[in-house]
């Protein structure tokens, strides 16, 4: 049993609360109690706000090492892909071990307590399984587990190339032999204290209707996420529509995708049958907003998937840059800059992005939340440093939203345990195995 | 006589050069050589990347105490304004001093060495002018000077409340008689090493015709920059065309306000016809991402501005985030959204809108650049954080630009005075002038 006293606190809603005490027993808490004036006695006194753990529902970790060599580049999403590409040609399970527990570590400290991994490097650089079929994703898992984060291993289905195109030399390191291989490599892997698996469907030009209802079927027994990117750019709507004469979203309702426990990764492009179809299913949306400009991909349409009835969360995809407040704000931002008014989504709406929405998209629903029962994740964000000193309690969740950094992030409690105490990491060099993991990087 | 060696330094183009020797004599650089492979004897190194001074080109300061108070707000600029003046109502010499200081200080952290204050807070809160005609101005430039900044005094002219529309209680404070009591006015600042004065027309809104040519006269006769807000929200285009039948650029231009000393605000939403006009006479556009995206402004053209013959400058205008390289990456980011294609601007380009171009914006052609002879502005920003380390040389200007922050700033020199160290700066405790001077104003 172990006791946070906090200065502040937010349980949700537009308010914070003043002098909360949080009892943790193992790694859930166990009772919450606000109006308490001082720290009681071993009680540990976090300082600042404290906010539930942050939750990044989508990311490509081993794109981390692209930081700064393609964003300046021209052209669109597609040369992008090029250049990620020939990244992913070169890594092996060492590799993304080091790159893992570098990104998830700097994640760490920017307050995410739990990443929804959509994996899809599955084998060698020829296309063939490693001797341990999983080698790729374990070392993923085992990254996290150095870092001090929880995973949800979104282990992804990818087949074809193209709408009926065969994978490309690179592809094929992403591709199983088919649907019911991917499921049975699938089910190897071993859940965890701080692991989960769930299901993920690339994209429908990656996998075929019938193979998508195969992954769908799978999560649907496993009641696991499924997550897919969805209508992230206009050419797979048009080249979705030719072959099926569908939109992405339609195909994958047909398939038995679309419900309460699918994430549909961007959602940029949807129609308005699509806002409907996810809205009606309460499904996750999660956009990827720094990623998102960064791709040229578009500003997704969040409040009318919200008043449809979908689900805003949020991830940082290919980590363009690690800041999860700007993710959240930017949700209301880039359609502020669209369509000319303000106020779409109140600080509090966003934060709930950034937290609750995110855990439950990500499979782990008892977290991202501050209340008896909860995982004990926890994260205290700096008040007396330039970005927010000075704001008032009754703007706080607006100021720490609209204005705060990662890098006013002090600590971060993960089911428990202590992670990042005074924005220092306590097991890794953070930097030190960024520069590594990246320097050993062909680019 | 001081002397930096430089691991690193950015001296223009997309490229950093290795071992850069700064000798520095009083305010100026008195020479610059490259390929030293060690500091010398005697020479003060600086870590990471060594950058010129970075330039805020526009600036309200006093607007720093809304952050957070109305980022969450609905509506529109206008209804955002209501609150913004609710605030400047209330302000006297001594609290603009406090938030002018403590925000400045705010800025030199983030690298900032020399702004531009857009200022027209002149008067008493009944309208009335202060036994010294300039306190508010004073305080201005002495909040800067305490925080080791350099400032141009851009001092707007303010007649009207709209076009034909007398100024509302609130905008008397900005209000001068006429623009010949303006001109008087202003003639009594006094320029220094660290302080210039420059003229402002607020807007086509606030300043009819024959006073925008008054204003412009003046700034021709002092060789001094002028600058305008421009057509940052449509509204105004079309109040300006039912008036005048010209858009706001057109009418400055016919005041003969549109020159090479003048900079054009915001710039959202000129028609072809301004980008033009704006182009060929060689025009310094400021845009101000962070505030346009909070304001719901906009997306303004920068690269077909850009391409017609103008210089982006930048701004962090309302202070909704003080984050130059965010500033900066948003002018090309924001176009990737708006247009689904990637790479109008280059990073090394972006960073000139940040320094060199800035400086000239608001009146300093000879900062903002690391050569002999220019104003010794430097700028060192950590590549051993989490945010920069593991990029490649190579890659050094596209990663400072596209994924830093302010927090990765470690050392700003200026005029060959060392206002920051080590992220510290050296004579104010910033946050907690920033914690007592927005206390001190009522929200």
């Amino acid at each position: 049993m172990s006791t946070f006293w906090c200065e502040r606190a937010w349980l949700g809603g537009p308010d914070v609360r003043a002098g909360v005490l949080v009892d943790i027993d193992g790694e859930r808490i166990d009772s919450v109690q606000t109006g308490v004036p001082a720290a009681p006695e071993g009680a540990e006194h976090l300082r600042g706000l404290v906010l539930p753990g942050l939750a990044n529902a989508h990311s490509h970790v081993f794109q981390r090492a692209l930081r700064g060599a393609t964003h300046g580049g021209r052209g669109s999403f597609w040369s992008w892909r090029e250049q990620m590409y020939a990244l992913a040609a070169t890594l092996d399970p060492g590799a993304m071990l080091a790159l893992a527990r570098a990104t998830f570590a700097e994640m760490a400290l920017a307050g995410i307590a739990v990443v929804g991994e959509f994996h899809y490097l599955h084998h060698d650089p020829d296309g063939n399984p490693y001797a341990e079929a999983n080698a790729m994703g374990e070392a993923v898992i085992e990254g996290a587990r150095e870092a001090g984060v929880r995973i949800t291993l979104l282990d992804a289905c990818y087949l074809h190339g193209g709408i009926g195109v065969a994978p490309d030399p690179v592809q094929k390191r992403f591709a199983d032999a088919d649907a019911e291989a991917w499921s049975e490599r699938v089910d190897a892997f071993v859940q965890g204290s701080h692991v989960r698996v769930g299901a993920a469907i690339h994209s429908v030009r990656a996998v075929d209707p019938r193979s998508a209802a195969i992954v769908a079927a799978w999560a649907e027994r496993r009641s696991a996420p499924l997550h897919a990117h969805v209508s992230e750019q206009p050419a797979e709507n048009e080249a979705c529509m030719a072959a099926y004469g569908q939109t992405p979203s339609g195909v994958l309702a047909e398939a038995g995708a679309v419900s309460g426990r699918f994430t549909a990764v961007h959602a940029t492009h949807v129609s308005s049958e699509d806002e409907v179809l996810l809205g009606e299913a309460s499904c996750f949306c999660c956009l990827c907003p720094t990623t998102e400009r960064d791709l040229a991909d578009g500003i997704a349409p969040a409040r009318r998937l919200r008043d449809a009835g979908a689900i805003i969360a949020l991830g940082s995809d290919s980590h363009a840059m690690i800041e999860p407040f700007e993710e959240a704000r930017a949700v209301e931002l880039d359609e502020r800059l669209a369509s000319g008014v303000r106020g779409r989504h109140g600080g509090d709406e966003l934060l709930f992005a950034a937290t609750a929405s995110g855990y439950a998209s990500v499979g782990w629903p008892e977290g991202g939340m501050i209340r008896a029962g909860a995982l004990a994740d926890l994260v205290a964000v700096d008040l007396d440093g330039v970005r927010l000193a000075g704001v008032r309690d009754r703007d706080l969740i607006d100021a720490v939203v609209f204005a705060g950094a990662a890098a006013d992030v002090t600590d971060v409690i993960i089911g428990g345990r202590a992670v990042v105490r005074g924005g220092v990491h306590q097991t890794l060099d953070v930097a030190r195995e960024l520069h590594d993991a990246i320097g050993r990087v062909s680019l």
